[in-house]
């Protein structure tokens, strides 16, 4: 089959974009991207003419679409079981699902008063308890994680998990977030990997402004 | 190693435990069960001795503890590949992780609007127009499933699908939120699942009440 289209959003806004295109350019899987900026009041249209959701990441392949990010994600290492990107060990296995579905469900408070934004200048603003306490449950899951495989990555190497939390790096870093030093030095880390450059380059270079995510 | 241990919370109300229970019971899995009701303000501190989330459900097998129903449910469909948890087909499985995954990230509005209440008598309620997307959304996920598998299950047999969509059966019938026929019968079969009666009956047999789920 053709190699897989993976739908994005705005690489300077769109967190759940970020995490698939992570994990699959991380992996070194051969996609195409098509990328629909969402500044459209209302919603794209274009958006909503591909995606059941109206909402992306999408990852096509031939006939089949798959949406939810860490959907594509489990597709893509069952396609490429070599690529690392969920651990080999059954138990880490459903620890990763585990920790990668927290991300999926949880974390709203965050989610809502820090959006990502790859481009802002780092700068506290004022949180709310709720905010302080998804932070302080990130940083256990992140430290317990690099104690048990030894880093530099959540499970050593970089997998599928670093990538569902690529939003909370920027997020942690452009808010001034946190102080530990390890939850610093797992940031360095991803920073400095080689998709977080390719996508951070990209975001850069965006033309749009979504005034609700400058905060 | 031992069977597993599932630790969930009210059967009345729990709807994030009715998930692996149903997954688990329907497919005929041997594990233990452990109730922690969560009739305490602030939370039950059992539920935060155990769980590192300070949520239900959570595995617990051997050492291994894992959380999030869904990655209970692929853990479980990993140590038994048979037990059907899971479509074989790797494009219906990319289709049953999406929508799995779907509803475990979305439809906040219908979710804190309608919560699940298993005894509660059939009866109206006023809803916002976010509930309304989320009930038609959710109707036009099922009939696309049921459609492609034939029924009567969303992917043909019963599975994990099924499962993570137990919940939302009940909201739609004790609300009184839908009227098609295709989703009508979808909900009689679920109803009819011995999996369904036997954590129904357990569940009109607790004494608890939680005053903000009675709406
Ligand atoms: N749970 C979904 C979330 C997807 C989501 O919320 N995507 C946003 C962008 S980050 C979107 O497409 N919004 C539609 C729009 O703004 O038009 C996933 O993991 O993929
Ligand atoms: N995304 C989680 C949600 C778990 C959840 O929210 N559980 C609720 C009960 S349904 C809980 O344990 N709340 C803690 C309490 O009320 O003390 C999952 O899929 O397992």
């Amino acid at each position: 089959m053709d190699r897989p289209t993976l739908y994005i959003a705005n690489k300077n806004y769109s967190s759940w974009s970020f995490r698939p295109w992570m994990a699959l350019t991380g992996a070194g899987v051969d996609f195409e991207e098509v990328l629909i900026p969402f500044d459209y009041p209302g919603g794209n249209p274009d958006i909503k003419a591909i995606s059941p959701t109206g909402r992306v990441p999408l990852l096509q392949h031939g006939a089949l679409k798959i949406w939810e990010s860490l959907a594509i994600i489990e597709y893509v290492a069952e396609l490429y079981p070599d690529a690392g990107l969920l651990p080999r060990d059954r138990a880490e296995r459903a620890l990763a699902r585990s920790v990668s579905m927290e991300m999926l469900s949880s974390f709203r408070a965050l989610r809502s008063a820090c959006p990502m934004n790859i481009r802002r200048p780092k700068g506290r603003i004022a949180l709310s308890d709720g905010v302080d306490a998804d932070i302080n449950r990130i940083e256990t899951i992140w430290r317990d994680l690099l104690q048990q495989s030894g880093g530099p990555f959540l499970f050593g190497a970089f997998s599928g998990v670093d990538a569902m939390f690529a939003p909370v790096v920027n997020r942690f870093d452009i808010y001034d977030l946190v102080s530990q030093n390890d939850t610093l030095a797992y940031m360095e880390t991803m920073k400095a990997h080689p998709a977080w450059r390719k996508w951070e380059e990209a975001a850069r270079a965006e033309p749009w402004i979504v005034p609700e995510d400058e905060v």
